[in-house]
């Protein structure tokens, strides 16, 4: 073998264990199914970029008043994050996750206000897979189980996030280090600006 | 040249785009520190591992209520988290970063409960530096700078996440994907464990 050969193998074999010690530590990302079109629980969605948390938050002025609260955090795939750092939109296989978790008050030494528990009431996943679904982003529901069906798109969230989403049914509107990208690259929906505008009127 | 060596020069070169691919999207972990001793705020920490999120949090009872809510969430960089994952404690170089956002409440499509605005109130880190601080930990308070100085060693946070902290001199207890780690590793500290069992007594 030539030296300059066994250089080129040398180097292959110091790059293979930076390759593997990189792969050994991956971010699977982007949607899985099962054999009957049920979406597959991102087990490491934990570790994917955060966007925000909600706090008792409802579409419904009149919502029932829950004797307990509730967090929802949402996280999203990193390579979905990344092009949307960059381009202000949503590349295909984007999803994102929204978790309910419960709140406790009083525990240890906060004495006011509220932290998250270590249960997960339930997440649902919004994804956008635009060759699997005719209207590119479909909903699932995820209650205690690692699969979930389909939510059907005559439900609500679908024409609700079609009418209200700051970009593309997502509500961008509530991820405040995505809304100032939004802004900057100009993929505000014309229903979000118009919603906007008609607000600071008031 | 060999036909092994040319097959190995070209498994070289097939590898190095994607090794080079992974190191163009890293995630710089670890304090970083000017000249005169002040922490570099690490600019890329929305894209560490989220811990939790807490809301309106006081260690004061009677503190005095404010006339707008706050959130404050938690990231940590990655090797620390993995580190934790595997073994229930920090290793050298964690840091924890707090972020502090007002909260806003009916916008958009939002009417009840409270999402998070656009601007960042305030970010303290707390730091595991063995080598640089006397108590292996140390506290650093950014007000929209860049970098901050240490928050010197006779203020309250020390003695109060010494006295009160799950593990470690850090409130673990609030995070609820790291709090059943501690459990089952056994890393728990004593006085975390012993206020527990008091708590649950009452």
């Amino acid at each position: 073998m030539s030296k300059i050969a066994a250089a080129g193998l040398a180097l292959f074999v110091l790059l293979l264990p930076a390759g593997l010690l990189l792969k050994a530590t991956p971010v699977p990302s982007g949607p899985e199914y099962t054999s009957d079109g049920q979406m597959k629980l991102p087990e490491n969605y934990r570790q994917w970029i955060y966007l925000s948390t909600g706090f008792d938050m409802s579409y419904n002025p009149t919502a029932m008043q829950m004797d307990h609260h509730m967090f929802d955090n949402v996280f999203v795939n990193p390579e979905a994050y990344g092009a949307f750092r960059a381009n202000g939109t949503w590349p295909d296989k984007t999803m994102l996750v929204l978790e309910n978790r419960m709140a406790e008050g009083k525990g240890s030494i906060n004495q006011r206000g509220n932290f998250q528990g270590t249960d997960v009431m339930g997440i649902e996943i919004h994804v956008k897979d635009e060759a699997r679904f005719p209207g590119k982003w479909a909903f699932f529901i995820f209650d205690n189980a690692k699969t979930a069906k389909v939510v059907p798109t005559d439900m609500a969230c679908y024409s609700c996030h079609t009418e209200h989403a700051a970009v593309d049914t997502t509500f961008v509107q509530f991820y405040p280090t995505l809304l100032p990208v939004a802004k900057s690259k100009g993929t505000l929906s014309a229903a979000y600006v118009k919603e906007s505008e008609t607000a600071q009127k008031k």
